[in-house]
This record gives C-alpha cells, structure tokens and sequence, in this order.
C-alpha cells in the first residue's frame, strides 16, 4: 500500500459549503460582505501579464516590508503564506517533534485537528496546552466569536515551552490584539497570524501572514515551498495592506451590524455569545440549531451548524449587509 | 529549543537569483522568454475583483475538467498544486513513511533533496530508487536536459513498489511522454506531473498538477491545504491551457532556438549535452565554468551554475529569445 497510514485514516477538513448560485444569501464561511478595495482592482488592471513569465519574489519583500512599517518591526519578523492555512502547516511541520503535539482552544477552527493529523501527530485541548509544541490560540475564538484579554495570552505565553501562534484572523473585529506581546523584545515563543481573507474582504486570493520573533519566523521560511506566493497575490495583497482606511471603515460596518443583529436575536429569545468577530454563534430558544440550519438552507439563507456535541445546539453566523440580516431574521420569523 | 530538530539541521533550498534590472539577460531559471497566452491578460482583465471576498473553489473544478478532458481521463485522475512544488511537498507526505525514503536521479532538481530534508527522511540516488517509497523522476531531466524514452520509465514503474512521480516540467520541450502510463487502466504507482511555470509562461502564477490513478490523487487531496490555489490563479491557468496553440508555437520556437545555440556552442568547442528541455547543460572548453558564469554575471547576463562535484565543469543555460542567445554567444567570444 504505498499510501501513509497516516494518511489513509485522516479525516478530510471540510470546508463551508460554496453553493453557486448568486441569490444564496452566504452566511456559512466567514466571508466578508463587502468588496475588497478599490486599490485591489486597480493593481490588478495595471498588473503586466508578462511578469507572469518570471518567478515570483520568492520572499515577497514589498508587502513583508508594508507589513513590518506598520507594525515598527523587521523585515525579518514577518512571514507571508498561501493563506493563514499554509502558515498553520508549516508551523506544524518547523515546531513539532514527530512526537510532539498540537494544542488548541475546543471549540475552536476545526482545521487546527486536520493540520495535526495530516502532521501525524496528536491534537489536544486547551487543558493539555501547557506541554504541547505548538498552542493555537484563536483570539477572537471561532465559532464561538469570544475575546480573551490580550493579558491572558501574556500569562500564558509567559510560562510556556512550545510555540504559541495567536491566531487573529478576525482581530480587525474586536477591540484589542496580541501585536504588542509578539513584537515585544523579551519575546521568544509567541507569533501573531493574520489573514487577508475576512476584514481584507480577500478569502480568495490566498494572503497571510505571521509576525514574530525573527529566530522563529526564519524556521517557517526553511520550510516553506520556494514559490509560496505567486505574483498577483502579492501586488493584490499589498493594495489591500495599504489601504487601511477601507478595510477599518468595512468592519466598523460590520461591528455595527453585528450588534444590531445580536440584539434582534436575544429579542427572539435567542442565546448569543458575546462575539468580538465577523459572526455570532447563538442558541435558538428551543435549541433545534439542526432544524433551524437546514429550514434556512432550503429558503437559500446559508448559516453553518457544526453536529459536534459542544457544538450542536447552536448556529454560527456570519455577519453580512444589513439587508442580508434582515432576509435571516425575516426567515426565522416565518420559520 | 521550540524549533524542530529535523528543521534546524535543515539546508534550505537555493532558487535562481531574481535581478531585479530589466536590462539583465536572464537564462538562469528556466522561465519562458515569451509572454503568456494573452487569453491570460483577458481572463486577468474580465476578473470580477469582488469575487475574492469568497473563498475560491477548493477543488478547482473548471481547470480540473479542462485537464481531464483533454488528457481523456476522470476529474478524479487530475490534482492541482500551487506550483509543482507544492504537490512534490505533499507527495512527500502521502506517501512516505516517516522511515521510508525519496530517490530521485543524480544530478536532477536540487529542490527534491530539499523536499526530503524537509520531510525528514533520506534522499538517495537512483541505485536506490528500487526501495523508495517515492520515486521523482524527472524527464526531461534537469539540470541535464537529457531524455529517456517512456518505455524505460515503464519498465521500472512495472516492478516498483513505491509511487513514481515522473516530473515533466519540460516534457513541453520533448519529444515524448509519460502521459499514456500515467493513465493506463494497469497503472496503481505512477503520476505524471506538469506545470505552468515553463511551456505556458506562468512561472509566476504558480500552478502545476498531477494526473494518475484515483486513489494516489484522492491522498494528495486529503493532505493538501483547505484552499490551496487561489482564484485568479484557477482562472488564468484555465486560461492558458484552454490556448495549447500558443504554448505550443513557443515550445517549437524555444526547440528550434536550442538546436541553433547548441550548435553555436559546439562549434566554440562546448560540449553539449542532448537537451529536449528549454535549457542545454554544458561543458566550455577549459571547464571553467565558475568561471564564465561570473564573468557573465559582470556582463549582465544570468546562467545558472552548481558547484556540486558531478555539475561544476558545465553551465546550465536557460533558452531564450535569438536575440538572447546572440548576446550570451558574443559575450563568450569576448571573454
């Protein structure tokens, strides 16, 4: 059998559904309502085809320079990936002893579990974090949408012998992040990771990027593919980066529409989580979270349900327009 | 120490050198000296910008059909990487046990003995490729440029236990190919792998794929990141190879430029190795090719050259335009 054993008893990751159909109203993936930036466009209309002949940067100086100006910190502290994905499966790869393991919040991303079994290796929950090789800290928490106090993550990191990546793919929602700790000078162990998937409104380019100690970084290059990034998605990423203005004022949109809608929620007799991301995670008040999923389903409104048992009594949703939330809450009311 | 020991010890891969002066004559990295199938620029310029804010298909099903189609085989046979590199990354993992090992030709790309190191486990040479759990067998070969009929590589595949990836990034440029073993209804171990970095003028796209049995490529699928291939990247590499007319004028145009610069250089007293690839690996009179390669570099033209004992007498030359060729050529009759 010349598949790996390990492989042959992995469970695929399986993502949110991507129906096709333009009239679905797509709250199931986290995806951002609104468009990316206009400088998106722009720099993809004055991309020359031609520089496509040519490798890419294989280290993607331009944007990793944007990224270390804004955060004040080298060039060397930054990591760009084909999505925070591929920076997950590197780190597993640079910080993990075969017999090592990975540690995570639960609930928390259900990729963290694929990522350690396609590693081969163990996946373990917050109680076991403490001795493992690598903690990722969701920070806002998915699907949950809780906030810790970038303080907490301090303490931990504090007393903790493995590598910590904060993953703050929904920071740009919530009130704080852990920047600060990751760029601190005493910091050894602790990476910050960032996507362009959710405020950047560019799940489907394939952008992220890590910002840490330089000594652990540098591991992450060591064992990245040479040609990780391809051309358009730098200089895309890069338009994106450098229009802060845009993304800021999307997500102050959408932290808007996230409270609107919470509280029309809890108004229906709904339980919401306290959420500090781009979606709630909420209790119907009988609990039927499957129900009510697939009712949605066949009216074309897409929320996603997780049948796990921590999980299952609840629906997480995706904060879109305001039209969008009022279409949901309309068609839970007809339900 | 949080980094891996296998990571630590780890060399990593050396890619060409990117110039960034576009006087510089480039035949260092095997790009294309011709654009892109301009179908590319239109696919670029009709993007819908606002359609990245969703994650792109996962599975990347229009180029996957269009492969299929084209090669006569099931959507199931075809698997798509961001770039070659990545599906040599996760070969390593689908099919290698943690004490099994890679074999590869001697001297090939330098990149598999990277892939090996990275997986943490053996490369060996290509006396050992019977044991392997993963046999890359490039072909054409680099940095060689040399061919070996199809009906060889069938002949070993027969009695292999491993899989066997035949690496055809230049198989555009040959005469021949393993196409047809790849898809034999017999074959359970052997996977064709192309990409669109050389023929199709995408090396900064990164997009390769792989066609062979169901079941290797159902693995592949299984380890791969959740979104691999970006969506601009799906919809300008359909692009291209829905234009087979024009990589194909390329690929004749590089081969004929190749046999006039072969020539050119043998009548200086080069050798020249037999090249059905967009490059000739060859040997200057002296065997000083260290230093040609740097008194080239001072002239603003880029080869490639590898100091390793079994390539350090030759110069391996990417082929570009006439006009190129005429510059290296005129640059070696007055060094």
């Amino acid at each position: 059998m010349p598949i790996a054993k390990s492989v042959r008893r992995l469970e695929p990751y399986v993502p949110g559904e991507q129906p096709k159909s333009a009239s679905v109203v797509k709250l199931n993936t986290n995806e951002n309502p609104y468009p990316p930036s206009p400088a998106c466009a722009a720099a993809l209309a004055s991309f020359d085809i031609g520089k496509l002949r040519k490798y890419p940067d294989p280290v993607f100086l331009e944007l990793r320079k944007a990224i270390a100006r804004r955060n004040k910190c080298s060039v060397e502290q930054v990591f760009v990936g084909n999505g925070s994905d591929e920076i997950l499966a590197l780190a597993a790869k640079a910080f993990v002893e075969n017999d090592g393991y990975i540690a995570s919040l639960d609930p928390s991303y259900s990729l963290y579990k694929t990522i350690a079994a396609i590693r081969d290796v163990r996946w373990e929950g917050p109680d076991k974090a403490k001795k493992s090789a690598l903690m990722l800290w969701t920070n806002p928490n998915a699907p949950t949408g809780t906030f810790v106090d970038p303080a907490e993550i301090e303490k931990f990191a504090r007393n903790y012998k493995g590598v910590l990546i904060v993953d703050e793919a929904y920071a740009d929602f919530a009130r704080a992040n852990s920047m600060r700790l990751a760029l601190s000078p005493g910091n050894t162990n602790t990476i910050v990771m960032r996507t362009f998937s959710k405020s950047y409104s560019l799940a489907g380019l394939r952008v992220g990027y890590a910002v840490g100690p330089a000594s652990l970084i540098e591991a992450l290059y060591k064992v990245k593919d040479s040609y990780n990034v391809d051309a358009i998605a730098q200089a895309v990423a890069l338009a994106a980066y450098n229009d802060q203005k845009w993304m800021r004022a999307n997500a102050a949109k959408i932290r808007r529409t996230r409270k609107a809608f919470a509280a029309s929620l809890v108004k229906r007799g709904w339980d919401v989580m306290q959420s500090e991301s781009n979606f709630v995670f909420a209790r119907p008040p009988r609990g039927n979270a499957a129900e009510i999923f697939a009712a949605l389903k066949k009216r074309g409104i897409y929320v996603r349900y997780f049948p796990a048992p921590a999980t299952k009594d609840r629906l997480r949703i995706t904060i879109g327009t305001d039209e969008q939330m009022k279409k949901l809450l309309e068609a839970l009311d007809a339900l």
